[in-house]
């Protein structure tokens, strides 16, 4: 039985919720079947975010870690293809650091590319009906700088394990307090989550189509 | 008991479903306690959408009339304050019908009004969880062209009634097709039409505070 | 020799500049062959705006008239199509006036159209490099006030005169204070304008193409 | 006196001009004082252009590089900070070469930071009236190819120089044959690099200010 880590992190940004961390745990009370799941809520900080990462892969040593977090102003789930080696905060975190032009790992690659079959992915949502896209940017912030440190643990393990980014959109009743913004149903994010985590585990190789972006 | 008439359009733009006729549907299926529900289906057409709603009218003698249809590239419920005595098609109805820079009715009035209490209704949205916005204009296609004959129909009554547009977004399983683009789920739209028809049965006069644009 | 007024309006909304009466300004500098243009800096406030356009139609009986105001997000010249008879303002006017839903013009029609050709102004504009499109809202602030004011005055007159309202985006300086927003340069302002003046003294019939919105 | 590189691109994707070039063009016209310009217009193709440039910079040998390409849809001149090892491209380039996930230099790091002084400069540009942002993908075309590739072979020199890469807006000209699109003239393009290259000239160390982004 395969072993998949789910995570998800607390509000930030004045928000009362956050919806990766909601959707996370629906997933969990929902289940996949054939598959050991583990969740965690992570703090929005950049410093202990990364190291309960790193303790959550030495316990329960999965074979696939696919973190969520929240991009508040965007429509779709966003499969992120590459974490930097960056932090530049414009907000300070939740436990009040505000790193500028920081690396997040001194001396580590400028990047990491997410080991996810992406593309596979993103065909398997859209033809499920749940919107989602590739990203190219997965911002300088607290999500960033989880993505890039858990990239960088999973590159020095001695095993095989796929990892990964998704970002999802505002819940309806965040956008209720944004006007104008997008959202999308917690519903609509747990079936597609629960999609990404089956084409992990059963695509072994990626599809070759472009999701590439002229800028 | 307070007589509702919902109707929504049959798809258009080569789309296989119209989220304003299904929305529309969920909430006949599941009914509003107090109200005497009729719903249709409209053509998205401009001629025979408007004598549809002229047969509904006379055969229903609804309180409340609130016509549904498709804002594609939208995020939110949107309530149209204003129907414009214009049609102006980009693109051809599902008749063929192509009309521009026509009135929607000769000799009409320039405009008209929705008569639904829009701000009450949005502030009851948003306290929902629903996100939703006044908008000021209903565009110059068949949407618009409904609205517009509705208000006028309603205008030369003998008796009060309540009438108004709401605008939805496209479901999630078209923006699946149309990346980038926003979405609702089916869920929160019904959960939002609810609201607004129980909002415009329950509050006489709207609530006085702006929710106007600078341009 | 026709007579043309051009106006624009003083700086709002926290700004030190209006494009629209920088743009104004530098159209008459340079003048425009074969026309009388007068001009006139408008209070951005509800009341005293419409009053001013009242004395310098009775002053300088201008045959096409041209007001112009700043469209802060918009990416075009926007034609606006229709003016309506609301004002619902967001933020208080110079004058520190803030009406809500009170009409333009109490017992005037619901709303105006513009009386420009909007559409052969539009292909002009195109075919001249300046983007520019047609607008369905002109908003319910002072914008929307005096081009409603504007077009009821026109209709009380008994002599032709064409009259219109054109949206410009924001300056470049502006925008650099609003990062991420569009802007347009002045001089791409000032040739636009320039069009729309010669478009409206010389087609007397409007092209008949659609430039419609569906919603 | 330094040595300064500007490279624009051909046009592409059924344009019949980028802004690109034409800005380049434009600045070598008017020349920047105290500084020896150098400029080239790159085919817009994956090989061809990398090529070139590293026959530019071992011809010129410059002191500073920047590469400037055309960003349609982005309402500022965007400063990249990030190429990454990666090319997929959702359209054909020039030469008629679609690559889908291969690495632009094959064993080179996943990505390669900007060394222009991004912050000092988007300040400059800002309080110069120039719409700026620092951006963090430059996408996976030809754009991002040409970027990495100059990193890459900049980190193989023998000595110190500066580079970068500059997306712009599309002109308005093209903007108005893709309605509703932002444009920037060409003239606040001309100044904006002028004040790129110059600030690159004149600061040793770069602004400590997050310029960053959530997502």
């Amino acid at each position: 039985m395969k072993s998949v880590l789910l995570t998800g992190f607390e509000p930030f940004d004045r928000e009362t919720v956050n919806p990766s961390i909601e959707a996370v745990l629906a997933v969990e009370a929902a289940g996949i079947c054939g598959v050991r799941l583990v969740t965690a809520e992570l703090p929005c900080a950049f410093d202990t975010s990364a190291e309960q990462m790193r303790r959550l892969l030495e316990q329960h040593r999965p074979d696939l870690i696919v973190a969520v977090g929240q991009a508040g102003g965007r429509t779709e789930l966003t499969l992120e293809r590459v974490a930097i080696n960056l932090d530049d905060a414009r907000i300070p975190d939740n436990a009040g650091a505000q790193p500028i032009d920081r690396p997040v790992v001194a001396g580590g690659p400028a990047a990491y590319f997410s080991s996810l079959p992406l593309k596979a992915t993103v065909q398997a949502l859209r033809k499920g009906g749940i919107p989602a896209s590739v990203s190219y940017t997965a911002g300088t912030f607290v999500c960033n700088h989880l993505f890039y440190a858990l990239m960088h643990e999973v590159a020095t393990l001695q095993r095989v394990c796929r990892a990964g980014f998704v970002h999802v959109p505002y819940l309806p009743a965040q956008a209720a307090a944004h006007p104008g913004q997008p959202s999308m149903a917690l519903a609509t994010m747990v079936e597609g989550l629960r999609l990404v985590v089956s084409t992990a585990l059963s695509v072994a190789q990626d599809t070759r189509e472009s999701a590439g972006q002229l800028h």
